[in-house]
């Protein structure tokens, strides 16, 4: 077993950490910049280092400093979060190599599923199916009508060397094709210097879904179902819930199963998740693996009744998995929301002085945070002071139980994005489940 | 469907019914005493009145000032939470004769099982057990072994005129008999000046084991399993278990079927709580019905994800039960502590003002509380301040959980019970589960 780890993180997930080893009976071991000295993980943890200057690329990514941290303390364990280290591989070997064990994948695994390309090539040969087309420029009618139809209208035609919408199109039939494909290669030529266009499957408002797996070192590889992480700005995530509430049972079944086959292939160890895009027809083609915990495993946790951190240690220190697939029940939903030290319109960071806190509390509400009355966010990492999760039996009443859970919570001297979240629990569409990747950007919020 | 809601209550109890109509879009009255003005469900409410002065008589026990508050408020419900008019047959007679919903039984319901004798006599004709024995005297040893050989032994001989342990004889097979009745009637001639005894069973190390049940106005009857609040100082309640750990499925069931007949038998709807006696060989008696919610209803929430506030509301405005026997299922244990601002080894009351307070997060962990930093905790009322509530897979894990939680909780100014709970989380015994209602006493901690 695993007796004393360093949690080479900080914030929330440094804390969730903590407790997860606390709870364990596992001694841990802070690390921090010298600005986090005052952080609440620091203050929990039986034994803190500092390991260098703000900057994370001084502390936080600093591997000889967290090693070193590691060999002061005797500590036999490094868990490195998300974020930072998390899918380093040559970190994780070369804990491995200093006898430590590294609370994550392999370096092996890490390489072969962090790389986009790869990871769609090792994938596809499990079954799992990938958003079809073709990377290469495609340069006649002929052969785009060829393609379009392999592939399955809506097709999408982009410019090779075009980025930002322009030179693209959407195309439904072969019949509005050669105009399309004509005025993609012109716009172009126009926009970029270079009329080189490729076709894609066109995913009409995709969904991001995502499946939490769970593989031990024996073999044994289970998924925890799905997260619908859809409500994203610009790429980042800031709703995400559990389970999908568009999601039929068949297809839940299949894309956990292509998840499982995904991890299965690869011998993965550790938690991962895998990403999926959803569209309109329940097609799922897959995204890209994250080979560490995610910012939203708490949403999984609340309709599993299981502790992932938990797990990823067990696992870690070699234990088969305590449950089996049958033994994973969803139950309710569950919702989290991600709390910003941000301005909830404008979405700049607002850091500062804290001057007043009380967190929400009561049947369902869960509140992840190491912020406190009196701390100081700092402007130099990443502006996540919290997230708020809620449980309910039902997704609208897991809405209202945010709503009321949003509006107790108080955090006052800075600016956070509380506001924004209490504007989308109130949104229709938002409470229809009525959700895309594009959903922010259409109703005009941010 | 109930549009507002009188919360004729204060404290922690107040915001959780305050919580539960949020979520459910009902307006909330709160009504406070004059020095209550600072509470937080006050702060919270969509309205306020204040109904007198401090001492509960002439605010939260004064019916007219509560009534004239749902009037003036235009609210077409009250609930009356825990303690105060909660079991007042009276009130709920008068809420109804005014046209407001009194959100609890119906006022017979009360009376019927309010009385400890009358409520005996009729579950006892629902077949529900209760502790054999006579309460009349007994006047010769032999009639005392043909009552102790009906009973059963062990068997306990009392003073009928005693208390305190004084005259009392354990008897555990008819040859100590004799001896036995004829010390007790001597003690008792010695103590109390009268040589009268009764006997009735003897409950070795008893368990305070009770069921939560669920009634509709449509006959619909369920229970929600059991707690154990068997961690008693001097009767009150200090933690609360679901499930019972020494509970077979056989006793669980048959508990369970009791508890629901002795509701139906009354024609009881609303929430409420049987109260029984397990015996060490898990022979179970009625103790008494509690015709209200209960302080430590969110065990049984957290094993069941049944959120039974906001079913008794629903129950109030006439809508059947939204659940059946067999919909209900437990998941994982939970464990609650009442924190009371109390010095942690005398128990006297601690009142005062809070100048430091932050609760504890992550998964599993919910906080049920009424109070925030610069709260002031009044001398005139109640000295529980936080319930701490824990859901974990299993009971150790809970037990854990609860322990790096109350580590957590800071509450600075006063002094308060988390010391206390801290001490009964580390406890041998109490993590073996071998626990009963002299529990306490036996382990001088208290």
């Amino acid at each position: 077993m695993i007796h004393k780890v360093v949690i080479a993180n900080r914030g929330e997930i440094a804390l969730r950490i903590l407790r997860a080893c606390k709870e364990l009976g596992i001694k841990t071991v802070a690390v921090h910049s010298d600005v986090d000295s005052e952080a609440l993980h620091v203050k929990l943890a039986d034994q803190s280092v500092c390991i260098g200057p703000a900057p994370s690329s001084h502390s936080y990514l600093n591997m000889k400093a967290i090693l070193s941290a590691a060999e002061v303390t005797d500590a036999d364990a490094i868990h490195p979060g998300y974020g930072f280290l998390s899918e380093n591989a040559e970190f994780a070997e070369i804990c491995t190599n200093c006898g430590l064990t590294f609370i994550g994948p392999t370096a092996e695994n890490m390489r072969l599923m962090g790389d986009k390309i790869s990871a769609r090539q090792t994938v596809t040969k499990a079954g799992v199916p990938i958003l079809p087309g073709t990377k290469e420029a495609v340069t006649s009618v002929d052969e785009a009508i060829c393609i379009a139809g392999e592939i399955g209208y809506p097709v999408i035609i982009k410019a090779t060397a075009g980025g930002g919408g322009r030179g693209m199109k959407i195309v439904h039939s072969p019949a509005s094709l050669p105009n399309a494909f004509a005025a993609a290669r012109s716009e172009a030529q126009a926009g970029f210097g270079n009329p080189e266009v490729y076709i894609e499957k066109y995913c009409e408002r995709p969904r991001h879904v995502e499946i939490q797996i769970m593989a031990d070192k024996h073999g044994n590889v289970i998924h925890l179902g799905e997260r619908d992480c859809s409500i994203q700005r610009r790429h980042q995530k800031l709703i995400e819930e559990a389970p999908c509430c568009v999601l039929t049972e068949d297809v839940r079944r299949k894309m956990g199963e292509c998840a499982v086959a995904a991890a299965r292939t690869v011998g993965y160890s550790s938690v991962g998740t895998i990403e999926f895009l959803l569209d309109a027809d329940s097609n799922f083609y897959f995204m890209e693996m994250n080979t560490r915990v995610q910012v939203e495993h708490p949403v999984t946790e609340m309709v599993t009744g299981i502790d992932i951190i938990k797990e990823q240690i067990l696992i870690a220190a070699g234990q088969p998995l305590r449950f089996k697939q049958e033994d994973i029940q969803i139950r309710g939903h569950a919702i989290e929301c991600r709390i910003n030290a941000e301005d909830p319109e404008k979405f700049t960071p607002s850091p500062g002085l804290i001057n007043g806190y009380h967190t929400p509390g009561g049947l369902g509400v869960r509140v992840d945070s190491a912020v406190y009355d009196q701390y100081k966010v700092l402007p130099h990492y990443d502006s996540m002071i919290a997230k708020l999760i809620v449980h309910a039996e039902t997704r609208e009443e897991a809405i209202r139980r945010m709503d009321r859970a949003l509006e107790e919570y108080i955090i006052e001297g800075i600016k956070t994005t509380i506001p924004f979240h209490q504007k989308i629990m109130n949104n229709k569409e938002f409470i229809e489940g009525q959700i895309d990747t594009g959903f922010l950007e259409r109703i005009k919020l941010v």
